[in-house]
């Protein structure tokens, strides 16, 4: 018996997959919904020394703990609490504490990769693709980019000529041909908003009445 | 004030609008919900012979009056009547007779290029584009072509190389941008039906509660 509804949420680097993500969760309130990112699933890489780590390429599907991921979806889709392992950008590595995250009634998955593994799909009942125009995802990661993580231009045009462009046309925009939904403008569009939310409540509706 | 909420439901021919559109209106009913056909609005040409309207280019802007159908949109907007007209596939003309339309709260308008005019789009309260890749929409519109209108695979493919697909690339997948969703796989995508359904009920339910 399905306690949760699990609903993906998808994009590229700058769609607007996270604002789409945060809105969601801002209109219908963390009572209800639990956002979940797939960075918290970057798999540990203890073996690695951290220069190691850092060149590591974290926009491709194996660099993500998806076995585990999938377990937890599970258990949370169960009813079930999980103990969620949390990631240390700095270290680029998992962190040794993990936390302990009750179950709710919606799940929001958030992440570039999230469409990706077949078995993970079969766990969405709503999966949805935030896109946007390849100049204006551009732009978004520069400016969060240089503003907010204080990165060069040359070290930004270097990782995003390496591997962000590279991976977003060899694995992400693949995925999109999965999404039920496909939402453009991503953060700017109230609109496709707004059908969340109205859908999000039918299924609060439901699964309250099943309880009650 | 308005009393009727506007849905618009684009897409290239054989991307499954239609049966996107057949679908909200047999899952919400029609006591709530109109659906208008942008092909009712085909221009009259009274003054062209039968032999010249049927050389006609039917999927250009130009085709269409398309300020009747701003009007009578509008009309239903606030909760008005109209006299809607009728068009004759077979004489390729409009008929001399309209018919009289009610106001319902929800309008459904399903069309190639409802999304190409500015002041029709501002009309619209969700603007909704059905997505199908483009020999899927070929595929859809020989089988319907030639099953149920009997013509010839020579007919069919002179026709979508000379207008269907040129036009399709010039007018209607450039307004694609203007979607607020987008829905792949027409209609074959429940999902995405049941979000939409999900969200013409909480209008309704407004609605309903703005009149009680």
């Amino acid at each position: 018996m399905q306690k949760s509804v699990v609903i993906g949420i998808s994009g590229g680097s700058g769609s607007g997959k996270t604002t789409v993500a945060e809105n969601l969760l801002k209109l219908i309130g963390d009572d209800h919904i639990l956002l979940i990112k797939q960075d918290y699933y970057y798999k540990a890489n203890d073996h690695l020394s951290l220069e190691e780590r850092s060149k590591l390429n974290y926009d491709c599907p194996t660099a993500f703990d998806t076995e585990l991921l999938i377990e937890q979806i599970q258990h949370l889709r169960n009813g079930q609490t999980i103990e969620q392992p949390q990631y240390d950008f700095t270290m680029h590595n998992r962190k040794k504490e993990r936390m302990i995250v009750e179950p709710r009634h919606i799940i929001l998955l958030e992440g570039i990769l999230i469409l990706h593994d077949p078995t993970l799909r079969d766990l969405l009942d709503i999966k949805v693709f935030v896109d946007a125009e390849s100049d204006i995802r551009l732009l978004r990661r520069v400016l969060r980019d240089s503003q907010e993580r204080g990165r060069t231009l040359e070290s930004i045009t270097e990782q995003y000529l390496g591997t962000v462009r590279p991976m977003y046309e060899k694995y992400i925009h693949p995925t999109k041909k999965y999404a039920d939904i496909i939402i453009p403008k991503g953060g700017f569009n109230q609109v496709a908003i707004d059908i969340l939310v109205a859908k999000i409540k039918c299924y609060l509706d439901e699964l309250n009445m099943i309880e009650a």
